[in-house]
């Protein structure tokens, strides 16, 4: 029993900070939100460069990055409980929570898009993809617009 | 086209920093892994809540969770291009390139250990998934004791 309380308190030390279920600290909600936004930046990235021509385009590449932006997508929502507009530093405006129906309209039309674009990059299309890359990137533009403070 | 151009360009912004396919700067590189290792934890912590019984077993929350992290671990791998070593506050030590066959095999081990608890969960038996959650939890610290700097 010894052994296993060390095993389990060693594996709340490689767990580090975050507890969904349990109350979650502003701090670590909104390091959370940031780091998926910054993994889906990652991904993002190299797709805007092939749809404007700046790197080569490679069709399963698209499909692998289109695929993990749709499964990034879902995890947003949980990352902006109430209480997490003030802690860490934070672009995400207080209309966030103040509209939040709107908010969420706009989150589940990026998680639609981004599914959509997974679903389309399977078919290898290129066209097709491109024009759904534009509507989801369109998505993007439309939540930071009214709810992302750019500093 | 100058609504294309606009619109792409615009993309850009949205994408922000990081680009994977062509040349990786350091920090996004940091930023990007500690971002990843941040979602795993995030999703990590509730996991290890309810196999210490600090939170009620809840296997569908466990189910979905443990999806999440057999999807992240894989995404982790590209966090470390050669050069990433130094830039943004990191707590890869250098060991991760000096022995990077060492290193991989680790990674390895963690993604092999998450997927299998991913499978494991999904037919919901509560030791199973345990004492699985404790073998994927022991790569964890298996790569953190020789690769990471705790500050």
């Amino acid at each position: 029993m010894r052994r296993l309380a060390l095993s389990l308190s060693l594996v709340s030390l490689v767990a580090g900070a975050a507890v969904a279920t349990a109350a979650v600290k502003p701090d670590a909600a909104i390091r959370y939100r940031q780091s998926a936004y910054t993994m889906i930046g990652w991904n993002f990235g190299p797709l805007a460069q092939m749809v404007k021509g700046e790197a080569p385009w490679d069709a399963a590449a698209f499909a692998l990055r289109a695929e993990r932006i749709a499964a990034l997508a879902p995890q947003l929502p949980e990352g902006f409980p109430a209480g997490s507009d003030t802690g860490a530093k934070t672009e995400a405006k207080a209309e966030v929570w103040k509209n939040a129906d709107d908010f969420k309209a706009k989150m589940d039309d990026f998680i639609t898009q981004a599914k959509a674009l997974a679903e389309v990059a399977k078919g290898g299309d290129e066209a097709k993809m491109k024009e759904q890359f534009k509507k989801t990137a369109g998505t993007c533009k439309s939540c930071h617009d009214g709810y992302r403070s750019k500093g």
